[in-house]
């Protein structure tokens, strides 16, 4: 028999059964009513989850689509802006924009640590004043499984007066981001992470500022050009094209049991995964690449013990026990492994993979003591719902 | 009771249900090599229905998506484009191509009417050698229900050395594109229509010569980026980001059914289809838009009679019979109702959709004979079958 799967990727995701089987609801119009319905109530939705009363565009693409879109729509060529680089994904951000023909400054923070706001100003202080259109942020860095705060970074970009762009797709609806109160003017997520949906679709928040921002933009769009978007949204609650209608039927799905558990809820259930995964690793005898303080809860990632190679641990987890994890990207390839646990994954698909972990890992000729990880995070899991 | 719905839209289509109930498949990650292998049946599939041995690149966007990346990943700012405009469609190619900075030079068709290869050659003759670097074209323009033949512009495309970027999505895999006999460039399509699966999938060909034409395209592009698509695809059997899993997983089924069909016979349904929705409206006493020869294969075109409006049909239809038919766009607008036959769409909702329309004309005050309409459509069904 083969073991269920158990996807602990920092996404896509598991889908919840109710919602993916949604998916398979027979098709309709995208400019029928139902089609409307559909759209408004994912899209209100999903202002509960980006806790904004900003315009939430839905966009048929992949995060990167947004984030692309996030710049084309409220820079224009030559513009400066200051890149917050903490990993693969903050230097990804800054390629896009290069591409788009921005002067891009960059903030390097070594791989596994967090933007210190502090030099985020003494950077921005550097600079003529307005010279800094926008500051573009990494909110979770994937690569590495570390938080960077947005909230002095919000505060930073009303002081210097520039716009603060967020690529939170690894984040959203996993970690707190009060986009409105922290003053994040775009956020970038996709369906396919903590969402829980298909990937397939682009959410991406944009405020009064950045909308001002649209007006003088000179970059050409057309597909991601938000205020078609939102223009199309605003008369007649569709989009301007053919929108993923059966991402959207699982998209509505996943929104409404949010809803129902409550965001604050799912928060601490995030919170209570990422410290079962972290004080399990070490039980097991594991190194964590980064500090509890900046630590990410939704994807840990784990030194390699010496001698222990990438590939084979993962093809073993896989191969013998159907649990899914992934490496690392740049210059951390080949020295960690990344656990996703955002959206979907309960109390027992944590277990599953420390388990299988633990099991491959003796094999391997890693000395462990079997049943360490799983202690230790069964007495978190049991402690944190009796505390 | 209420009836079954009959989806006759120019798009999003009908889905058979096997393949609809695929997309519900346990999510998977896309760097997996199990999403490689879906990626590749996929890709090899549609290499089947374009008729192509060149690169076919799955974008996760609407057609409209893909007809951006045509232009912005073969031309460059200035460049001067021939856009074939016969209707809305045509139009809002050269939009996408005015919004990029080129200089769109426009051969305004009558709506209705079909491309005259005669004046296109007129057209290029008129300008100098090499000014017009390619020809934008609608194979099938969805607005009129009007097909353009390819071949002939192909062939002006070679003698007058330019590229031609064809808009595919409401002809491929309904009606007959060879893209490699016919020298098309780029050809676009987009999953929710002849290929029978949810939106949120762009299908993309692309020649030698275009990618050729991509080393010198100067327009800014990473989202849609062509050659990004096609290297990641050469070298892992992967997409740069990550696509629309669900929705791949609806086409590899969707792709299964037309192979094991055969791309003949399917545009061979569509023809028996098109004669038979064409001869029911003559026989209600209903005028076609267009004629016969240049009359599309996946939409038709049917003139209001005097008095009737097009919402109110509309909604009898849908309300009564759940029935769904659209308008038209610009001039055409109020004028015309189309009936959308392409893909997953079958005698019998022929016959349904045929049914209804003669219900609900009487009911409005319509003169016609009960039954007329059914009976022309059953006869092309009956006779096709036998000949």
């Amino acid at each position: 028999m083969k073991e269920k799967r158990t996807l602990m990727l920092p996404g896509p995701t598991p889908i919840p059964e109710r919602a993916r089987l949604a998916g398979a609801t027979e098709m309709i119009g995208h400019r029928e009513v139902e089609c409307e319905e559909l759209l408004k109530e994912v899209v209100d939705g999903l202002k509960y989850v980006f806790q904004t009363e900003n315009d939430v565009l839905v966009l048929t693409c992949s995060g990167t689509g947004g984030l692309e879109g996030s710049i084309t729509n409220t820079l224009s060529r030559g513009d400066k802006v200051l890149s917050l680089c903490t990993g693969a994904f903050g230097e990804r951000y800054a390629t896009i924009a290069e591409k788009y023909g921005l002067e891009v400054e960059r903030l390097d923070v070594s791989w596994g640590e967090a933007v210190d706001p502090k030099r985020v100003e003494e950077k921005l202080e550097s600079y003529k004043e307005g010279e800094i259109k926008a500051i573009l942020m990494t909110h979770n860095e994937t690569s590495t499984g570390v938080i960077n705060h947005p909230e002095p970074i919000g505060k930073l970009a009303r002081k210097y007066n520039c716009l603060l762009l967020i690529d939170a797709v690894s984040s959203l609806a996993g970690i707190e981001l009060k986009t409105d109160k922290w003053g994040a003017d775009v956020v970038v997520t996709s369906s396919q992470k903590a969402l829980m949906t298909p990937p397939g679709l682009c959410l991406v928040s944009v405020s009064h500022r950045a909308l001002k921002a649209y007006e003088t933009s000179d970059l050409p769009k057309f597909y991601l050009d938000f205020k078609r978007a939102k223009d199309r949204y605003d008369a007649k609650n569709q989009t301007p094209a053919t929108p993923a209608i059966s991402v959207l039927y699982v998209l509505r799905e996943v929104l409404r049991d949010i809803k129902e558990e409550g965001l604050e809820n799912v928060f601490k259930r995030h919170e209570i995964v990422t410290k079962a995964i972290r004080l399990s690793m070490k039980a097991i005898g594991l190194e964590l690449l980064v500090d509890d303080e900046v630590a990410s809860k939704t994807v840990t990632a784990v030194r390699l013990p010496e001698g222990i190679s990438y590939s084979v641990l993962r093809s073993n987890l896989k191969d013998k026990y159907n649990v899914y994890i992934t490496g690392s990207k740049g210059q951390l390839q080949g020295k960690v492994f990344r656990i996703g646990h955002l959206g979907n994954v309960s109390r027992m698909d944590i277990l599953s993979t420390i388990s299988a972990l633990e099991f491959v890992l003796l094999d391997l000729g890693f000395e462990l003591e079997l049943g360490a990880g799983l202690a230790a995070a069964q007495k978190v899991f049991y402690e944190e719902e009796r505390s």
